[in-house]
């Protein structure tokens, strides 16, 4: 087998016949969730004859499963288990996710697939820099690169400088890490005088929140290499879907997961490419299996085939989360879209570098925007504010800041209206 | 096959038979080490009749390893290695360790074989707090221990108060981490008013740095479960070899590693039983082999059959490192037999809490303990000033102070003669 790492009999599969192995997966999946106390308590059919009857089935939600914490998901005795990750638990208790050794196996097909996707070969000299340990992003995506054959280097969170060091002297071909990331990482390319033209680099991935195409334009010109996306969570699986060398949208593994688009407000399914809440099924875990998982993450998602070959399904690039879509003015405001405007305005301001605060006053809603700008002075304020008054018609108030810029994860909304 | 984690036809096998084994491998990886950079430039033979002849063998140090940083080590093109990792290289470049498929796989058979005799089961719920990605301390024992079947929590370096909370959370049964973190947990269990009973911590590991019976009582006790002990190294392996039920010494996998203990100023291969620095040469490695390492650690061995029913070779629980045994008025000193002392007198001080300071006064040199009494008073002084002249034959000042605590493998010696 040339490539088991591209598997065209399900890569490249119709859809109505990857449907009935969708059909037939959900059907032994749930026969699986009666053993676990979660779904114990759900109403679950024992059967159905068509995906069209998904929509009847309930969701599952954060909430649930952080409620039977720490083994209420699990469907099978705690001596099959040989892996747990959690969620970060920041609020209220983590998210458990259990895995077998058959879980673990499939895993590795699954992921290897995604990286093989992003242009990753067992030539590759890589660099891991998520956090390894309870994060899934770490450890999960480590094994799957190794079973790819990939030379995995598991940096981990280690110091900016190390793994600038790390990056030289390995000669490092290929690395991974969190979006926000690479913004320090070429600030201390700016400090240590580095060039990335003295770099082997070829394909880095960014992942693990949304930026801009600016942003990805951005990174691409300053490590002068490709850059590519990817979308997990730590709940389902971590790099789950990846965009192929066409860069028009993630493919999502469907023997694996089943995607839907939801309304977040009426939960209704939605048509192919609207834009709303993904939610997925698992099709093929057995110690943890979940059945549509509301993500709380903002996409779209489009069945037509790709130029790369492959008919799976492709979600869109993160539009941001359910929780970080603003309502404000009575319009629908994405932050990726605050992003972009700034990108537009790069001689002005640092596009990377901004916050965003929303409050309340005397029965008004009012916008304040925090941007780092090139220099302080009230013309870069106006423009600002008329750029974005033009581009997404709402009113800000500007106010210019000396480090706007993000860390990890960073909330660059602070709503204070429910205040 | 029952337990494919104790295999009798090596671990009971007899020396004289091993033996011939042992040097069928070696010579196998005289071939071998002629591919690396490392190895051409030193003076190896191409084949030898009996282990006797590894005396005439040169040694391997770390400084070597180091000098042939990144990539000087290897025996196999990069595109066969799938992981590597550093040694911490907190002194000049780190120690890159490569491993291909074959290697990780041989890793996990004998690294299991350690868990095993230590007491872990597939049952077990194990919490592993070493720290994750470089170091092997984390992802090598991580892969040994779900090969194993045991459910790992991959915990690595949270803060001690999660690490608790999963402690209870996942009704853990086993862990592992660095000797002097169980100081710390013990310190936070005080706190917030842990009883070990609430727990169900059947044995725990501790590992990594040196540390007196004195300590292990104090753990076995304040966790109210067994403690045991490992010896690995990153440039070997990490949980080499462990101790069985018996506490009799460590079992080393003879089939994986050839262990010598030499005179570490003449070099000479010391008889059975006298104490001095361990060499380890690796008898399966493939993409990095390493011959005659100078580890640095002070231990003896012995080839008697352990009552467990092992015949495989037991080092002495580590005496410390080569760089820390201490000449100091003409007398060895080794760090442990102070803090044996100073159980001894837990009454008086707290056992853990202590640092040694050597310096030369007029020509003269004046070691100063630094100790954490219970109380402060210049009798708490004299009693343990004549207390150690009686033990160790030395004369020591001492210094009463708060906060002598052990830190992630502190140094406890500050040697100021050489300056």
């Amino acid at each position: 087998m040339k490539d088991k790492f591209y598997d065209p009999k399900i890569e490249c599969i119709q859809k109505d016949k990857i449907e009935k192995v969708q059909l037939n997966k959900f059907n032994k999946l749930l026969k699986i969730c009666k053993k676990s106390e979660l779904y114990k308590k759900v109403q679950l059919p024992s059967k159905i004859f068509s995906l069209e009857e998904m929509k009847n089935i309930p969701f599952t939600t954060k909430d649930q499963l952080r409620n039977c914490y720490p083994y209420g998901s699990l469907t099978l005795p705690l001596s099959e288990v040989i892996e747990v990750h959690t969620s970060s638990g920041t609020t209220g208790n983590p998210v458990p996710i259990f895995l077998t050794k058959k879980d673990l196996e499939t895993s590795n097909k699954v992921l290897a697939r995604t990286w093989f996707c992003n242009g990753i070969r067992k030539e590759d000299i890589f660099m891991m820099m998520g956090d390894y340990g309870l994060f899934t992003g770490g450890l999960l995506n480590h094994y799957a690169l190794t079973y790819l054959g990939a030379m995995v280097i598991p940096m981990g969170v280690y110091s900016t400088e190390k793994q600038i060091k790390f990056l030289r002297d390995f000669k490092v071909t290929s690395m991974a890490g969190i979006a926000s990331h690479y913004f320090r990482i070429l600030e201390k390319f700016r400090e240590l005088k580095v060039n990335s033209k003295e770099l082997n680099l070829k394909i880095v991935i960014a992942a693990g929140e949304p930026y801009s195409e600016e942003t990805r334009a951005h990174f691409e010109k300053g490590f002068g290499c490709k850059f590519m996306d990817q979308y997990g969570l730590a709940e389902i699986n971590t790099g789950l879907a990846g965009e192929c060398k066409y860069k028009c949208g993630l493919h999502v593994p469907w023997d694996y997961v089943y995607p839907e688009i939801i309304n977040p407000n009426t939960e209704e399914i939605l048509p192919e490419g609207e834009t709303g809440e993904l939610v997925l099924t698992t099709l093929d875990r057995e110690a943890n299996p979940v059945i549509r998982y509301r993500t709380g993450d903002i996409t779209s998602i489009t069945y037509k085939k790709c130029k790369c070959g492959r008919t799976t399904p492709r979600i869109s690039r993160l539009k941001g989360r359910v929780d970080d879509i603003l309502f404000v003015k009575g319009i629908k405001l994405y932050p990726s879209a605050i992003e972009s405007v700034l990108w537009g305005m790069k001689d002005l301001v640092n596009p990377e570098g901004w916050r965003l605060k929303i409050e309340r006053i005397k029965g008004i809603e009012e916008l304040t925007l925090m941007v780092e700008p090139k220099s302080f002075n009230n013309e870069t304020k106006n423009k600002i504010a008329c750029k974005l008054k033009e581009e997404l018609r709402i009113r800000f108030n500007i106010c210019l800041e000396k480090n706007c810029f993000p860390d990890h994860k960073l909330k660059r909304i602070i709503d204070l209206r429910k205040k």
